[in-house]
Formats: structure tokens, C-alpha cells, sequence
């Protein structure tokens, strides 16, 4: 008899080689089921995130879920956890869930959001959290760029060439740019992300902001389906996992992993 | 012929064996004499610093000096520097000073500030930048016991006991303690520091936040002139050297590093 457990995960992705295990690197994966064959006494555990997360990439609301023999009540797992996890990963929350629930295969929406330090001078404190782009950016240029991409659309300018997905249609909920002090931060939701489409996108944003790109330029990226006719790939530090929805709650704070502070 | 020049210097000390060069080992001196090497051409150029910082200390207004043959224009060192320094260390301003100038002797006085991550769970983007504190703290205990250490004292009690320095007599003009969000901030200004005062100062008074000590044990703490009777060092890593003060004020932006966003 096995018991399918949700959670809720943090992690500073600054010194992990991504998600995925890989042999002889330091990986998300690798470490949180290291830290469950702890618990369950050298039993192996897989662990199902809802998407995999590339080197340098952060995590403020990941999801994962794995089928365990033992009887914890939720509300114990994160210190259980967290006990034998390393200090950049941490266990937010964990819940029950059905024995048919799959992290991926039933999210419905997600939320990344993307930080640029956008200052004269770098910062070494945020070196690994925020992309630094010392230029002047014009965030009405940037806004305009965007609107062309909200609604559903085939994202196929805006994902790696090789990527192994039947469809790239893509409905994009929310594309927001907002200042923050010295930060520009991206917020997009949609029901589904392609690999490095976030990053593609507000790489080609950042060149619109920058004045190198109208932004109607855009929407013929957009309609060429060809990644060749997008901008550069913004680099991963910059990026965060920050929320995974379902179609109901499994979280009680919602999947928000912590509280607004800027790290 | 020999300029002295000054430089105002930021570092995140998470990935350093502190300041001072040690053979085999990443430290802040080690890297800025690399970066001064690679500019002379390879000659050798020792730096000054303000004061060393301990393995994992951080700084925000770390001041140090050298002597070249070079005559850059202060306003192009900082470039020049930066494009040779790793991304943890930044120089933030360089200035032209006397040739009797010395960061160290001519200090007249010295801000830290500690940070203490204080809520329940901790922050995997935190984890190098604050002191996580997991109990309830008492801002007004923590605040009665710290009037004890203003003013002129010999602070025998809050210092490494090998520490071989003529006097142990300082001055301690400010300390605050406020809270900031999830974090407590601890502000010391003194005319100078012993080596972890400023450690073993926030550890004692953070047994005092916690109720493990009442705030009148640190005026017999004080008296004992004894390391032994003060409390834990608190870690490293909470701590920034925040400003160094001299008689006339040396860089434009009058030795705050940066803004005071948090990290």
C-alpha cells in the first residue's frame, strides 16, 4: 500500500547542474531523493517535478510528488526532509494526494517570473539571482513588444530547435514587466511553458527595450515559428519557478513557497 | 614616482577564506592583487585594506589602498578593475589620496551590520547573506542589554581571547537593533572593533532577545573583562562591513557601497 505525497519545494539553483540527475553532478533531483532514501531507510524513492528546471534556474513554488510505503502525517515531512537536505533546498509544504495525481500532467497553469537588475553597476550580492543589463530599457517599448504574445499562439520562435513536443501552441495568460527599485521583474502565466521559452522571451524583450527591435517586430517572430528569427536566450540565473496551479489547492499557501522578499 | 590610490570595494564573502591571502585558498586580497597584477603587467601590488574580514564576512563599504606607477584617471580604475575581479568582488569608486593616507590608521570610525534572519523557516536565498534564528526574539530585551555596551568600555569580554592588540579599550557610539521584515538589523559605529566583537556582541545579546539571559547580565559580562562570560559567536556570514569613516570623507558617494536593498 502506497501513499502518493505532494511537495511543495524552494531551491537556489546557483550551484545545481538543474533539475535532472545526471551522474556525478550536483542536481535538485539527485539531492531530494538522497535525502528520502535517508529517511526510508536506503529504500530508492523517483521523485515527479511539474517540469524540469535547466542549470542556474530557481525554484520559489516547484511541485513534486513520489509514492512512499510509510505513514507520515504531512505537516511532519518538511522537517523530516529538510533535515537531510543541503541548505539551498528547502521542503515548503507537503500534502496527501490522490493516488492518480500527477505533478505535470495535472497542473493547469504556471507562473515564472524573471529579474533583471537593470543599474549602471552589478551587484554582487544578486549575481546569481537576477539577470544585470546595464543599459536604459524603455518598459513601455517592452509592454507594447509583449502584447503580441499573450492569447494562444504556436510558440515555435520561442523554443529550443531539437525540443521533442507533439504541439507548440501555447496560451500565455499573463505577460506583466513591472519596475522594482533597481529591478525589472517578468511575470508570465500560461497553461504551459516549451523549453527555454521564458528565457527566450524576455531575451527578445530586453532587445525591444533596449531599442534595437520594433516592438512589432514581435509579432513577425512570432509568425515565422522559427526560433532563428528570435532574440537571445536571457541566461537561466534570472529565472524562477515562483508558482504551479492546479485545478484544485494542494497547498495551503497556495503554492506560493514564501513571502515577496527579494532574496 | 608613486600615486596612492583608494578604493571603495563590495564583496558577497560566501565563496572566500576571508580577506587576507592564504597559500591554496580563494580570499578577497588574493583576487584584487590578481586584478592589480594583470593591470601593472604583471608587477606585484600589494593592497591595504581598512581592516581583514573573516571566511564568510561580507561587505558593503570595505576601503583599501595601494601604490602604482600607473596615473589613471579615479574615475577609470573601477572599470578597469572590475573587467579583471570575479563577480563576487566589485569596485564601487577609487579616489587619489596623500601619500600618508592609510585606510586603516586614519579610520576614525567603522559601521557593521549584522542581519538575523528571524521567522520559522529559513530562506535558501538567504542562507549566506543572514544568521538564521528560528525563536521568538524580544527586540526590547535585546535593546535594554546592548545600553550597557555604549560608550567607552574595555571589551575584553567580546573578543577572541588571543587576540594581541595593546588595548581593549573601544568606543562604541551606536547600536541599533530594528527590525526589517523577517529580519532583525543590528547597526554598530564604533572607532574601531576587536577581532568578532562585533560577533560575540550579537550572539550575547541574541541569547538576550531569546530569554536565556536577562539584559543586566551584560553589564556584569562587560565587567568580567573575560570572553568566557559573554555568549556564542553568531556565524560569519550575517555580517557586513557596512562604512568606514575617515576626517574628511574620501569617495563621492560618502562610502555607502549601494542602495540599501536587501540582497
Amino acid at each position: 500500500m502506497l501513499n502518493r505525497v505532494a511537495l511543495l519545494v524552494e531551491y537556489d539553483g546557483s550551484a545545481f547542474y538543474g533539475f535532472q540527475v545526471q551522474e556525478n553532478q550536483r542536481t535538485i533531483q539527485g539531492e531530494i531523493e538522497r535525502a528520502l532514501s535517508i529517511i526510508h531507510k536506503g529504500e530508492f524513492i523517483r521523485i515527479h517535478p511539474s517540469g524540469r528546471t535547466d542549470t542556474g534556474v530557481h525554484a520559489r513554488g516547484q511541485v513534486i510528488h513520489f509514492d512512499t510505503p510509510l505513514s507520515i502525517d504531512p505537516a511532519r515531512w518538511p522537517q523530516a526532509l529538510n533535515g537531510c537536505l543541503p541548505n539551498d533546498i528547502r521542503i515548503v509544504e507537503a500534502a496527501c494526494v490522490a493516488d492518480d495525481f500527477h505533478t505535470r500532467y495535472d497542473s493547469v497553469r504556471k507562473h515564472y517570473r524573471y529579474r533583471v537588475l537593470n543599474r549602471k553597476e552589478r551587484d554582487v550580492f544578486r549575481r546569481n539571482l537576477a539577470f544585470f543589463v546595464p543599459y536604459e530599457m524603455d518598459l513601455d517599448l517592452i509592454r507594447a513588444g509583449a502584447a503580441h504574445l499573450l492569447g494562444t499562439h504556436d510558440f515555435s520562435s520561442f523554443c529550443v530547435t531539437n525540443a521533442d513536443v507533439k504541439s507548440k501552441v501555447r496560451t500565455l495568460h499573463t505577460l506583466q514587466v513591472n519596475r522594482q527599485g533597481d529591478e525589472i521583474i517578468f511575470d508570465l502565466i500560461g497553461d504551459g511553458f516549451l523549453h527555454n521559452m521564458v528565457r527566450i522571451i524576455v531575451g527578445t524583450l530586453l532587445e525591444v527595450g533596449g531599442g534595437r527591435r520594433a516592438p512589432e517586430d514581435i509579432a513577425r517572430i512570432r509568425d515565422a515559428r522559427n526560433r532563428a528569427a528570435a532574440g537571445k536566450t536571457a541566461p537561466g540565473h534570472g529565472l524562477f519557478l515562483w508558482q504551479v496551479f492546479y485545478e484544485q489547492p494542494i497547498f495551503q499557501n497556495n503554492g506560493a513557497a514564501s513571502n515577496d522578499n527579494d532574496a
